[in-house]
């Protein structure tokens, strides 16, 4: 039924027994991957779409499972029976990223080494050594071809590479809110998060499993990512100059402070801060025109996917004239691209949201793409 | 010679042996204003410009002291003679605001009644306050009426609170990349660098005086705002993804990201924690349209100066369309009001910049105000 959603969920763990390399050249001895599914693998196991996760997300994207950070997957919205990412038809996997902190191997993992958490010696990942991850993932599950690779910020970047590296395995790519690589600017703001936390001495050179960890640095940093993903009238509609007790005797305070450092405290005490430096590291790398010498037309040409590219008009943080540069380039290579900007409320976590043109835009694209 | 500057300036302070009563009602037995003059004041001191600094600036504005923080004053290309504010003309007042930490009474100074700094014991200064601190000076100095105040940022809402507050004393008021108010997304950056602060545990509370200061969560608040005193466009231009040594041995890191720890590093060992905490909240708390029952133009009425207010294209943390409100508002409370918006490099430190245009545009407006 449509309006019941995905229901219950479970967690799924692999072991992959295999050294993982890392795209650095780093060695993995063994790798594990955290995953949910949602749908039913059709018998020629051509239903499959993957679902990439962004910055701060997991491989909780739909239904209830209460284990979870959150019970309610993050892209509920999105995904389910009759949903945009309709599980009547599709076979969904959602996988937590390499690096994680959610159940994939992380920097909050054990070395066998050692028998203590890898810490800031987990390698250094890569946006490529996630879709390496998902690759091995997919030939465990016996899926040599996506439908759809689908996701949002970095999860779109994700759905761009998969669609670079394994044109074969990929039916259609949906890159949403997603810039071809990370301005000065957005490098500058991800950095001041990192320098948040490595100036925490809890931080303790990574190496802080065994004590309090860096949570004041943590927080910090997630008020300012959180800030990025919302729009300036976003936020004066939500908040304007509203305030409120400060709780604590100290007066009144802005209802926005308020808010931000309950953001921040939750989040830090649900979330990793080596993970959270290494995924922002692996985001400011992220460049695929760089292996073309800079030249993202000629990066782009190995893709036979067809793409679906969103934008959202009020996301600052990867806005629309970034999105469009892919698609101009995507053009430029000879490849299917549809693109829709939207005027969808929300900045960049709008793409979280379910907007009617936005979930109109995903829902017709994915309906053309006909599990072969 | 106009191409000189100011030459060599001093120091001056004043100490003012009436309680000082603040805004918030709080009473500081004693008040010291330091500040430096530029010019020569005329027989009718009549021919005074106030300057009036930002959130981290001081009294220093023109010429070349070597005890400043930097020996050339940070308006130097503004001030002096020949000039936009010339020095040959205007005798020019430039004093460091209550609460500050470069010689005006502020929490790193000493409280008579304990023997040591204030600190968190310091009141909480709004920017009426700073206006009643230079209007203290300017009774000390025998300035009855300023041919005009100025101010960028921080301080356009000194040189805007002068006009309303008192109109018989300002001949004319230069507001320049300043709104009537903060929005909530200007009061959430406020609030994450204060945060960085406050959970930096050598903030001890604000007592920190006879320890290590929060130099690392001060250094990621400045990192934060300067971010936003920069255009992503500059910030591409000057930056891009080009990399460098880490300096440590850990690779390569972005340019940016050196440059952001160099200038937070810097700023660290300049500036006062408390006195960083003290100024945003009198930003956030700058609000006249709320003494008028939120209604801006009522809030002008009492002005009488004439206005020019600057706004500059790339300024994304206080945009043209922040100023042109305080504009349409001034222009419907029947003011004489002179509007610039330029396109200028620079995002909001292009107030800081000697664009041809800016200067041109502040030029040719002092030079109508013949002192009387």
């Amino acid at each position: 039924m449509s309006s019941q959603g995905c229901g219950e969920v479970a967690e799924q763990l692999v072991s992959l027994d295999e050294p993982f390399g890392f795209a650095s050249g780093a060695i993995l001895p063994r790798l594990q991957i955290a995953y949910e599914t949602y749908g039913e693998l059709d018998a020629q196991r051509t239903n499959a779409i993957l679902v990439c996760h962004a910055l701060s997300g997991h491989h909780h994207a739909a239904g209830v499972r209460d284990s979870a950070p959150e019970p309610i997957g993050w892209w509920d919205n999105m995904i389910g029976p009759g949903k945009p990412i309709d599980t009547n038809r599709f076979f969904v996997v959602s996988s937590n990223n390499i690096g994680g902190c959610n159940g994939s191997s992380g920097p909050s993992s054990l070395n066998p080494e050692t028998g203590k958490p890898y810490g800031r010696d987990f390698p250094q990942t890569r946006v490529e050594d996630w879709v390496e991850g998902q690759r091995l993932l997919a030939d465990h599950l016996g899926i040599k071809r996506f439908a759809a690779v689908v996701g949002g910020s970095i999860g779109g970047m994700q759905a761009l590479l998969w669609a670079l590296r394994h044109p074969e395995r990929v039916g259609a790519a949906v890159v949403i809110a997603c810039p071809p690589r990370l301005t000065s600017q957005n490098i500058a703001f991800n950095e001041i998060a990192r320098q948040a936390i490595i100036r925490d001495p809890n931080y303790a050179a990574g190496d802080y499993y065994d004590d309090e960890p860096p949570r004041r640095g943590l927080a910090v940093a997630r008020m300012l990512g959180h800030v990025t993903y919302l729009s300036d009238a976003d936020m004066e509609r939500k908040f304007g100059r509203a305030q409120r007790s400060s709780g604590d005797g100290t007066g009144k305070i802005f209802q926005v402070e308020s808010y931000l450092r309950h953001q921040g405290n939750k989040f830090s005490d649900r979330f990793d801060a080596n993970t959270y430096l290494l995924m922002t590291r692996a985001l400011d790398a992220f460049d695929p025109a760089a292996d073309a010498g800079g030249d993202l037309i000629a990066a782009l040409a190995p893709a036979s996917a067809q793409f679906l590219v969103v934008s959202f008009e009020h996301d600052w943080r990867f806005p629309p004239e970034r999105c469009r540069e892919l698609v101009a380039s995507l053009v430029a290579a000879g490849k299917l691209v549809s693109y829709a900007q939207l005027d969808a409320p929300g900045g960049h976590d709008a793409f979280l949201m379910d907007d009617p043109h936005y979930h109109a835009a995903v829902r017709g694209f994915l309906q053309r793409q006909v599990p072969a």
